[in-house]
């Protein structure tokens, strides 16, 4: 046994990179309660203190700081960068983006265009040496994906019908396994990347097995690439870290790695809580280190978290709003053992929130199961009334699927960490898709250059009647949707195949097996619109209002009908068959390196985004105005109580939406309950009924709409400076969301009662 | 029709591209004699001498007047360039590769490593950034390659089993259509090509579609990229060329994109001569030009021929040595139809040799049928005799293959013009395989870092016995054979597909169909050297000479045997049972693309430098010692005059050597006759009687060996300046080639007698 790896127990983990095993081999469980935490130390807080002066000027320079216009970013493009360079001895855990906090890197590989936007955009201009050299020299992702779509993929891209697509910013969505820095060091892992080279194809070259020998050999060159990194700081990370200092400090470097050199839009950290706390408890137990200690470690790291910052163009803020980077970070869950996998380090994650306040970043995760120690749903749930700052996923549902080291590559989107890389690809518009049907393919809001409706869909004959009929638009929906799904899969494949080609994330991939398990994500926009919209057209009866051109542009309802997020059957019935019918669909074509098609039902807040490009839909919705959110229910549809709401999300099979089913709630605390004591108790007893019932994910938010309202109309006050909610899938500070933004959360249902 | 088009015959090729069509319509036959030829113009003169001048302090600086270290080459990287910028009148064909002639490109993409090596080379270093450039940002074909090989790969690689590898320089061997150019102008090719994008797959975006259609897009940017290049020079190329003129120009703008673009080894011009005489005919019938005129627009665009260079690296230079570019351009030839495709047009390129000297660039060839018309036999003979600068190749064998408009991509290698391209791979060197077959797989030069012999090939069982037992031998080559087969082409195609991913030539596919034809070429090193060791195997005793450690590193001959090269039928049957054999267990494999493999004999001057790398053989020849070129007998095999030779190389058959059977002969001019009139009629004879026999090709070199001596003792002679002989494959200067490689060529048979 290494000395590194004094007093850990396990063997399989020692010979081949297997950090599962030795989690479960070395965890203690911790099933007491918070009472043991501590507060932040001087070195935190004024560290703290610092990054929110930067950010206050950062929010005063219209949203950034500085941006990066002479480097490209790469593993070693800068020397070392500290918070405060005058007081470097502050930081406990070292290593910066860039060589400044907050500066944003210049990272052209996505699309030099973009790159060179985004700088602009803030006004910083990239020296122009790089525009010849990533136009003429070097082509880049954006670029080749644009080279190879077809008009129809252009015309489904710019009527939304397909949207917010990979194609102008990284894909993201891959979480290197950060932890094997820590445990294994560098050069054990360049050794097993090594083997696996040399036993990578029989021989005969496939492009398959060239392209992933090149692949390995990135991979190979990114973690020497780390190892120098690591030296610009003083540290030599080829051997296995030996304390939790130094394990939280590798961990980080490789996570710093992934963020040098990949701009996607989820960059998530991963399961590291119950990982770190065999470090921390292992050097608390040897006298190390104090509890102060080992939660300014926790805190820093989290500090760093939440400093991870990318230049966006405006069209990517639009999709993404509020400048989240995803640094999701997932906390509890438990063993295949049936164990809790609660450590201490668990609650000293959550408890940044506290020591440091509330914050967006990272996108903290509890791993959620009725099962889970009292005392941690408790705080967990006292937290969520405190700082309305953390989400819960099921981990009786995902752990069946994806095991008992899964991590959360986005918001909803579990993959086992470091065996499995996502294919992202955000989402097709199943509403419009619904439009298209009716209109024949045409689209409602998009012009062809002499005025008529762009003709996006099939030429597939069109609703006549003035009466939609129930079997007939279900007959033209389903072709519609096999078109729909068949174009939307095939654009994801080019942009896939682009992205390996110009954009590849080896520093990412280093850190996961390169027998690699791949899911290509799908994602439905508009969901609960479509439901209640077949609703409608089923149970009441649905006038088409066309305009001069015979299309359907308005939809008048007579009669009442049930809807989504009443726990009414009639109603879910029909989502479950979209969600199902949707997914087989896709499951039909090829995807690209034979990855395993999934979807999900979130939209981030690009709910906004794609309603705003979407017509009048047949269950009462106005034209271009927003969707709601994931898997929400429609705005004003939810009549019977949060717990209705949730038992209609919670229908929907997660087998068939295994990248996730997105829920959002804020609640008011009054209905919560009248001190906090009771809101925190009244809120697991919410948590363990919706989870229980095998429902996937929840956004808590507790707060009332008037807060909301006031925070909208004076942001300077600093009780909002740090004023976070959750909003489909992510955290964001209300004051960083644009107005528009801000109306559509105040414009959803607030539950005042359970 | 286009006015452009005025007077021309046809109607297919004016819908669509078929350059095939408009010749076949539209050329003139010509039976007549050389007598109406012209001597070259006063600026023809000129600008010659110029060039000669600047060859002469090219040659004074040791191979290269200058090298580029600022600009990557492009089609647009630099201003317009002339041979001599204060007379710019003189020339009638414009466009230089650089902005001055001789000048060589910074050709980054290939390898970043080799492009620095070869300016270093000659005392000129490329510009620091780009070494940041290509090597941080842009990977180049070589480090990917690199990248991705097997440890066996580099072994046998590094062992010359495997040799000449396109690895550390451009595969080439790609002839774009650039008559395309003239006929239909950039316009009209782009509207083709979109059309091909349009129809490039069925929606279904599997990598080889997304592939395709983003090389059509780089195809479209290539297009658009030449009309921006010849507008430099003043020159609108987007619209067909109206006179013979704008022909020229306009091809040779094609030619020019391909050569800023791309070094391969090989980058041929073309079947252009009958192309082009059917413009010059309209001209001539319409009296906008003199026949002066005429022969100034093909002596100039030769010369731009003559002044193609490329940088490389001192390994490339020893490979293929005296600083080729194969700039082929086949003449003659006949039609599918049966008629004579011999044009004026081809006297007057044959005539170049006579207006400005013997030039071993373009490197011409004419497509010899003993149905060619008497007089242009003859012409072409005689120039042969005078100049020893062109090679002959069978129409009648390559016409059933490949149509009646193929062009030769290198030395003997027909590709269908416009609709081919080729995968080029180098060669495997069979004699080596025969020594691995004896020592199991162990090499007979090359030592492990212990000292101890390298293991390249699998470890079969050596053969351990005193001689050397024929069917054991057979047996055992079979098995390496089949070994070595499989790796050879696995390499190929790593290096294929590297070459397509980071260095495609985006400009010459432009000129291609888009549903392009793509073989896969391989080649033979060492041949009539196994054939006649197996044949002493065979027919006398070899006995083995073993080294300490058991390794045969020499034989001894007990007897005599038949050598390939006497017309005896028990050596030309091993020959054509190993080309069979070969070519077979090569077609076993998968290839890259699909593509159709094919092989050659021929090894352009690398004969030396794998004959270094190869010990003794059974056959006599000593260790380290050249290898005969090609097809050739081994060096003083030949006992039986030259038609005996003669006999002996044409039994091999064509049809499994798709890509070429080299075969140079040096003949005394005595032998030939006494006078140059016998000398040329008796050379047609010889030509005649070889190729009716189905030969594939025949280099011609008239002179003693006397001369050769002198010329290596005194190359400052005037008379040797522009002395230039036929080699494996292409002419060369001899001055120009090393001192090693001059011995070998001197040591080759000159026939005393036919």
């Amino acid at each position: 046994m290494r000395e590194e790896w004094r007093t850990f127990k396990g063997t399989k983990w020692t010979d081949d990179i297997n950090v599962r095993d030795f989690i479960q081999n070395n965890y203690t469980p911790y099933s007491g309660d918070e009472s043991f935490l501590e507060g932040p130390t001087e070195a935190t807080a004024k560290l703290w203190d610092k990054i929110q002066e930067l950010q206050k000027e950062e929010r005063a320079r219209g949203g950034v700081l500085e941006c990066e216009t002479e480097v490209v970013s790469g593993l070693t493009s800068y020397g070392p960068g500290y918070i405060d360079p005058e007081h470097k001895d502050l930081e406990k855990v070292v290593g910066l983006q860039t060589d400044k906090p907050l500066k944003r890197a210049f990272m052209p590989y996505g699309g030099i265009k973009m790159a060179e936007e985004a700088a602009e955009n803030y006004g910083f201009h990239i020296n122009d040496k790089f525009h010849k050299i990533f136009n003429e020299y070097h082509k880049t992702h954006n670029q080749a994906v644009f080279d190879a779509y077809t008009p129809e993929m252009k015309r489904a891209r710019h009527s939304h019908i397909v949207t917010g697509l990979p194609d102008t910013y990284g894909r993201g969505r891959i979480v290197g396994d950060y932890r094997r820095v820590a445990l294994y060091g560098i050069d054990f892992l360049v050794e097993k990347k090594r083997e696996d080279f040399d036993n990578c194809g029989d021989g005969t070259m496939t492009d398959d097995v060239i392209r992933q020998r090149e692949e390995i050999a990135e991979q190979i060159r990114a973690l020497q690439g780390m190892k120098k990194m690591a030296e610009a700081y003083g540290y030599d990370i080829s051997a296995p870290a030996r304390d939790a200092k130094e394990a939280v400090q590798w961990l980080y470097f490789g996570y710093l790695a992934a963020i040098k050199t990949q701009n996607g839009a989820a960059m998530s950290v991963g399961r590291i809580s119950t990982f770190l706390d065999i470090y921390l408890d292992r050097d608390l137990k040897e006298g190390k280190i104090t509890e102060k200690e080992a939660q300014e470690l926790i805190d820093q790291i989290t500090l760093k978290f939440r400093v991870v910052k990318f230049a966006r163009i405006p069209s990517y803020n639009q999709l993404f709003s509020g400048d989240p980077v995803w640094a999701t970070l997932e906390v509890a869950g438990t063993g295949l053992d049936g164990r809790s996998m609660v450590t201490k380090t668990d609650f000293r994650f959550l408890h940044t929130l506290e020591n440091m306040g509330p914050s967006p970043e990272p996108n903290l995760t509890v791993l959620y199961s009725s099962r889970l120690p009292e005392n941690f749903r408790k705080y967990a749930a006292s937290i969520s009334v405190t700082t309305s700052s953390i989400q819960y996923e099921n981990d009786d549902v995902m752990k069946p699927v994806w095991g008992d080291d899964y991590s959360i590559c986005c918001c909803v989107s579990a993959t086992q960490t470091g065996k499995e890389m996502q294919f992202f690809g955000a989402r097709a518009n199943l509403a419009k898709c619904l439009l298209y049907a009716i209109n024949g393919g045409k689209d409602e809001k998009f012009k062809d250059k002499d005025g008529s409706p762009m003709q996006v869909g099939p030429e597939y004959a069109p609703i006549t009647s003035e009466y939609l009929d129930y079997t007939e638009v279900m007959h033209k929906y389903d072709l519609m949707m096999d078109w729909l799904a068949g174009l939307y899969v095939n654009i994801l494949n080019l942009i896939q195949y682009m992205h390996d080609k110009y954009y590849y994330e080896a520093a990412e991939m280093a850190l996961i097996d390169t027998d690699v398990r791949r899911t290509f994500a799908t994602g439905i926009a508009g969901f609960s619109h479509v439901v209640d919209s077949l609703s409608a057209i089923k149970y009441a009866r649905v006038k088409t209002v066309r305009d001069v051109s015979g299309l359907v542009t308005d939809y008048q309802i007579e009669g009442d009908f049930p809807r989504y997020g009443n726990d009414d059957p009639r109603a879910d019935e029909i989502a479950v068959w979209l969600l199902k019918t949707f997914m087989t669909k896709i499951r039909k074509h090829h995807t690209y390196r034979n990855s395993e098609p999934t979807t999900s039902i979130l939209t981030i807040t690009s709910n906004v985004v794609y309603g705003k490009a979407t017509g009048a839909l047949p269950d009462g919705r106005k034209a271009f105005t927003p969707f709601a959110p994931g898997a929400n229910p429609a705005y004003g549809a939810e009549q019977n109580g949060l717990l209705a709401s949730l038992n209609s999300v919670a229908k929907l099979p997660y087998e068939y939406a295994l990248d996730g089913i997105s829920n959002t709630q804020t609640i008011s605390p009054n209905a919560l309950g009248h001190s906090d004591t009771e809101r925190k108790e009244n809120l697991v007893h919410v948590l363990d009924g919706y989870f229980d019932q095998g429902a996937h994910h929840l956004n808590v938010n507790v707060f009332g709409l008037d807060k909301l309202k006031d925070a909208m109309e004076h942001p300077e006050k600093p009780e909002y400076a740090n004023f976070t909610i959750r909003v489909s899938g992510y955290a964001v500070k209300f004051i960083d969301l644009t107005r528009e933004q801000q109306l559509d959360v105040i414009a959803r249902n607030a539950h005042e009662r359970i």
